[in-house]
């Protein structure tokens, strides 16, 4: 049953190259939100998948899984939304709403989980994602955008916010100090940097290099920067994390982060490497470290996130682009440059 | 100040064999309990050790941390023990007192932990361990051993026992059924299935192959086998174990067990392969899996799991030989043809 007739801006093949494309939406179902995309911010995710580097992509491809947009048509059972509303759309669009995880409000880890883009739907169809005019999601999988919040401003925190914020939330509500490290400042890493710090951590920023330290502690406010390759500082640091976010990408490692956690320390991995990372059982036996993963966040704590945003005045740094900026940007995301994040002023955009 | 003169059997070179060697303990001090030596359990980290395969060997080396003995000498300033009480030596021997770890009752995580045998003691001695006649230990690194427990019985309960039970004990007291696996049925593994089986968790057997099942079903009262190497039985089992106890101490895949845990479940390593292991960052994160290690247990751990085995009249296989027995032992044992521990009796053997 088809709805809708769109536009988005598709990879053909694994050139990844992104041009106009007309497709239809499904008929709006019962429980169905229609929105129409004002802004969707640009991930990594989005870059590896149009260029097939992630398991099969099926082409043409509308990537996008930072969507904001107003709601422009509502299903008939739908109670939690109104035309108008400014809403957003992360990662996942549907989940089985029966296993464990999804009884556990962790439904991104649902075996049957849906992504945004690139997965087979229900129907059969394709899922395509928010570099588009519009979008259809199950309200289940729709966040309100506080009234406070910019919608450019919310866009990166419906995937970049929720995956640092998910799992350092287990650490706030605790008597004691925090004491945690962000490892790599891109998309990810800065908003841990700002999320870290509204929940009162003692926040350092660790680095490759010192390139950074300026940013990390003027701009973004945290408490300290750490050079890795400096010995002398990491000795001194030694055995007085909590926590490390690792968000670095790429094969990298671990012995040298490990080894800056306290008994029971976590390092939290949410990148992914392409290649296998490498530990040492010692170590990890020795000092009782944890190396642990987060992916996104469930739709609960992504609301949690943009209220916890909106309440505390917190900025994003993003340079908003439009559609037909799209290939450069991946180019200038793909050598980090980019303070922090484009977000694609999709209604602002002549997408034919 | 020199104390007693002890006979214990010592490796002299990195051949690691083991022959009697005389040596004097330190002057009994004010905290001090001395203890005859009764039975010591042989553990794996020996054989590495008068082997040198660990770090630094200092020779000549009498190994031994699992260490049953009778109080026969006391500090005055000792309020903990008497003379004549049974009581059990473990992995570490001194901590500061003073760190995080000390004051969390994880002293065995302490920076400053002086190993049994084979560390530096703090008058500059080497310490010296449990194949001995006798040890003067701190009395707050010896625990009791209960009347109902033979004291041969104990022994492997100091080290391989506390290593299962301390990772464990987290999973217990919750509402819900836990499912755990133990991973290796050697020494720590055989002891692992007692221990979850104590504290009520529904214990599978993981193995490479098919040849312990009977072992771990009919003797060990494990609950399920299943075996690694059969993908139809381990696609069943699926995202379905709280944790599994990687008792393997060799290079091994982590995919396979990673891909068992549910959701948030863990990996929990105590066995220390000599080489880095490797896992996928993508598997963590899209599964919300934790890799993590576990060191021994503390000494109110070590006193909780002695309780335990009393309390449940639990049963360690133990095979007791004589210490003129220990080299053929450690040969066995390499070869893992022992079920499952050796224990020497070493109050019963001729030191001389």
């Amino acid at each position: 049953m088809e709805g809708r007739t769109v536009i988005g801006w598709a990879a053909r093949d694994s050139s990844g190259y992104l041009s106009p494309y007309s497709f239809t939406l499904r008929k709006t179902g019962a429980q169905d939100v229609v929105l129409k995309v004002l802004y969707c911010g640009v991930d990594h995710t989005d870059l590896h998948q149009i260029r097939g580097e992630i398991g099969l992509t099926s082409y043409p491809l509308v990537p996008g899984h930072e969507v904001v947009g107003e709601v422009v048509e509502l299903g008939p059972e739908v109670s939690k939304f109104q035309i108008g509303d400014i809403v957003g759309v992360g990662c996942i669009i549907w989940s089985c709403g029966e296993c464990l995880a999804c009884k556990s409000n962790m439904e991104q880890y649902c075996d049957k989980r849906i992504f945004t883009y690139n997965a087979p739907d229900r129907d059969g169809r394709t899922t395509q994602g928010g570099y588009s005019t519009a979008m259809v999601v199950d309200q289940r999988f729709v966040v309100r955008i506080p009234d406070e919040l910019a919608p450019e401003q919310a866009a990166s925190l419906l995937c970049g916010g929720v995956t640092a914020y998910s799992p350092l939330r287990q650490f706030t509500g605790s008597n004691r100090d925090v004491k945690g490290g962000i490892l790599g400042l891109g998309g990810v890493g800065h908003l841990g940097v700002s999320i870290a710090k509204a929940m009162g951590h003692d926040v350092t920023v660790i680095s490759s290099s010192d390139k950074k330290r300026e940013e990390a502690l003027e701009h973004l406010g945290a408490d300290a920067f750490l050079v890795s390759s400096n010995a002398q500082e990491m000795k001194k640091a030694a055995n007085s994390f909590d926590y490390i976010l690792d968000t670095v990408p790429a094969v990298h490692p671990l012995e040298p982060y490990l080894s800056l956690l306290k008994v029971d320390g976590k390092l939290i991995v949410v990148g992914a490497a392409p290649k296998p990372l490498q530990f040492n059982a010692s170590q990890i036996i020795t000092g009782k470290k944890t190396i642990t993963g987060s992916f996104v966040g469930s739709i609960k704590e992504t609301q949690e996130i943009l209220d916890l945003w909106a309440e505390k005045g917190l900025k994003v740094m993003i340079e908003v682009v439009k559609l037909d900026f799209v290939n450069k940007a991946f180019e200038r995301m793909e050598k980090n440059d980019v303070k922090y994040r484009f977000v694609l002023d999709v209604a602002g955009s002549n997408l034919e």
